[in-house]
């Protein structure tokens, strides 16, 4: 597969090897670590850092890379070379001391914006959210752009993703979303929400659901618990998700089980032969967003899945042992304005993401000042969401992202939205989606999914993998038509 | 505490990350790793190797070692200098093909060798054995040695010891217990051997166990279960152990919590400004070795104990309620002829590993043939311990160490063994030991350990951290002096 690349992949490989210490070790981080450990896994994750960038900048590697730039080569070759260039140039343009101070000032924000979230007190993480928004503007100049700044920094996040793009995905799904949602006559709360669960209960629950799926637990994948629910490979045959438990509203256990094993399954069917090289992962958060809320919404949170799971539901949870599928359907797409994105519906999902892009841009490019942020914010809600918060914690401080410095990273989330839309689109002109959905029955789906994504890898870059294998582009209006034929004025 | 050597350990701590993740990994394999996951954790760890050789025979970093001797060291100092030039001098001597060879030959014989053992075919293994003595012979020749090639293979698994140690060890001991034996009136088997346990009840145990002793779980420790027990240490602050669960027989469990605290409590107490240098782990497997069996046979297997821990005993195992101090003691410390080196009790033991080494010696020599191995194992086994295999399996194939390549491992089981007892006889000079193990106060003992033995890491080499702890050297006579006090004629 690799005839002219050899020498390439050999290097690539150790690489490979430091990344997979490396997801081994922020796997162990938050599943199995004792609480005192984190310094010297600190000191460990860094010294690898480091000396993952070294053998990245080797010359050897470069002009390796230089001399197979000239030779015939292959997709498999092409892709080699992408991966690495990409991931060099990243490296190469990023002056070691900006990296220093931004892996410095994140830390502390990180901690920070906690205690700000917790004390309600946008005052105390506002310093950080400043230099954080400077350093990204900096690493975004150095990294070079052709039109906007923020496009360096949604390229270092997605493969390809412009201003632009963001732009005309954003600017069709804003009204298209709204009028969706005028449309919808009921909001509300559902009693389920409230409804607690048996721990013992909800995990044998998603030990089910992972069994119908075909997740290989124990010979090629884990289920465990943390704090946030995550996924994380250390390899094709080593793929490990997590969950966790809340005692109440068992949908939010159940979903993210299923939007997990959608990022899961994406990296176990990458094909073996790209194995510990740098292909042999996901290519892009966006088309790996696409695929868990492929599992979580087009899949999951459609009535012939419910149909499909209803008995094994009810055995499960006794509470709904007296509930009609309608009834649990409703209680799975109840679509309410939320202040919070990572409680809101599949509706009201992207406008969370607009909001938080249209701020993103102007940050990056000074048209607001960080003191004005928040107002900003509780306006933008107004405006596309119809509620206004009554603190930070509902409002700016809710998400991490910032803390960490991942500016350019909320439209992912959309992207994998819109792709997922137009994954469905396809996969239904070829196969009866949803007869297969109802019987559980879910072979050929992954077949389909393996066939045109998991299997590539990162062979090709996101929006060229979308159009090779759906001879299609980028198109919101997929998950506008999605939304539409399932809302309609009397879906629930 | 390293004002000459700052830039030795800013590169040394290079190579410690990279052990840290190695030993994650490996305790990864046993506890948690999915099994397909197995080839490509094989290709991260070899390459992960691969780089850390690289590292540490860097140039840069050989001459700012060459500088340093120049200066006026610390012990502190002189101990980092002493640690990386022995695996320098190590890496350095042998030739790569010869590493991939003995890598090879012993992936392949360690499953030959389960094969082997499970036919009882000491055939199928033999030319493995055979091929893997000739590497060994040829590594003692490279690494270089005074006087007998199997100093090099010793030295390789216990800084400093020699042969000459060893037969000083071995010539006092094998008469020693043998006098011990020959005056022992009592052998047999003990009831409690056959008598299941329920695993939650056994693992309340154990974790009690552990917390009596002080072991941070959680904080600074996990306790997991592996098919074999083992102390692995990512660090000073995150130490792990485990244990297993046979469902009988329960002193094993028990034993083997206490024997792996050992372990980890010399990893947890070495001083936190040795963390992340290459001196912040324990010296060597002697010294683990004698620490390990302190906390199992020197504490664990004592009347004190027995009489502090036996109400514990009792509430956690129904089937003891009525078993009086003594008759536990009894079935701790049983003694009795064993084919099989691990079930063996602490008079005997040494006994097993007297007979493996006086064939590891002729081996090297090249004065056995390896088909003459068995019928030597036979006729060792009934000159030393008085009864004769029937079988390879509980003969010579018993141990998985051969196939591994560690020839000379062997000699550091006694070597601890040896320590232990002079630890406890100098501790007893010093601290009222038995009246703290009867009232289950280990502070003051832990203390002792950790100022004469743990906290020193790999500082002071073992044969000079006994000198200058103790004023001692390895004596074997106190070993013998413990068993005699404690097995004298009435001992059950």
């Amino acid at each position: 597969m690799f005839p002219n690349t050899k020498e390439i992949l050999r290097k690539a490989r150790t690489i490979w090897a430091l990344d997979h210490a490396s997801s081994l070790m922020n796997w162990d981080i938050e599943v199995n670590m004792p609480t005192e450990g984190i310094q010297e896994r600190g000191i460990a994750a860094s010294e690898i850092a480091l000396l993952r960038q070294k053998l990245l900048l080797d010359e050897e590697l470069s002009s390796l890379m230089e001399r197979a730039e000239k030779e015939e080569l292959n997709d498999y070759e092409r892709g080699l070379l992408r991966v690495l260039k990409r991931e060099i140039k990243i490296a190469k343009s990023l002056p070691p001391e900006l990296v220093q101070e931004l892996t410095r000032v994140t830390q502390e924000a990180k901690v920070i914006w906690r205690e700000a979230r917790e004390k309600d007190d946008y005052n105390k993480f506002k310093p950080y959210l400043e230099r954080i928004v400077e350093l990204e503007r900096k690493a975004a100049d150095f990294l070079g752009y052709e039109k906007h700044p923020y496009d360096a920094l949604l390229d270092l996040h997605e493969e390809g993703l412009t201003t632009d793009d963001a732009l005309n995905i954003f600017s069709l799904l804003e009204p298209g979303i709204k009028k969706v949602l005028s449309k919808l006559e009921f909001y509300g709360e559902h009693w389920l929400e409230k409804q607690k669960y048996e721990i013992d209960a909800m995990r044998s629950l998603n030990l089910e659901l992972l069994k119908i799926l075909g997740y290989p637990l124990g010979s090629r994948s884990r289920f465990d618990v943390s704090a946030h629910p995550f996924t994380i490979h250390m390899g094709i045959r080593d793929v490990r998700i997590t969950t966790r438990y809340e005692g109440f509203d068992f949908k939010r256990s159940f979903f993210s089980t299923l939007h997990e094993f959608g990022h899961a399954l994406y990296e176990l069917q990458v094909d073996d032969a790209l194995m510990a090289t740098p292909l042999s992962k996901g290519v892009s958060l966006g088309i790996h967003e696409s695929q868990s809320r492929f599992w979580e919404n087009i899949i999951g949170r459609s009535m012939e899945f419910v149909k499909g799971i209803q008995n094994i539901l009810r055995e499960k949870l006794s509470f709904l042992r007296d509930v009609p599928a309608e009834e649990i359907y409703r209680y799975f797409n109840i679509v309410k304005p939320s202040l919070i994105r990572t409680e809101a519906d599949e509706v009201t999902y992207n406008l969370h993401i607009i909001l938080r892009f249209k701020i993103e841009l102007k940050m990056v490019e000074g048209s607001i000042r960080i003191e004005e942020v928040p107002e900003e914010w509780d306006n933008l809600m107004e405006d596309l969401i119809g509620i206004r918060p009554r603190s930070y914690k509902d409002g700016v401080l809710q998400d991490i992202h910032w803390s960490m410095g991942d500016i350019g990273y909320f439209p992912t989330y959309t992207l994998g939205n819109v792709i997922s839309a137009q994954i469905r689109r396809c996969m239904m002109r070829d196969l009866p989606v949803y007869e297969d959905v109802e019987r559980l029955e879910f072979g050929r789906i992954k077949n389909y999914l393996r066939e045109k994504v998991h299997k590539w890898g990162s062979v090709y870059a996101p929006k060229e993998l979308i159009k090779r294998s759906f001879n299609e582009d980028i198109d919101p209006q997929a998950f506008l038509e999605y939304l539409e034929e399932k809302y309609s004025g009397s879906y629930l």
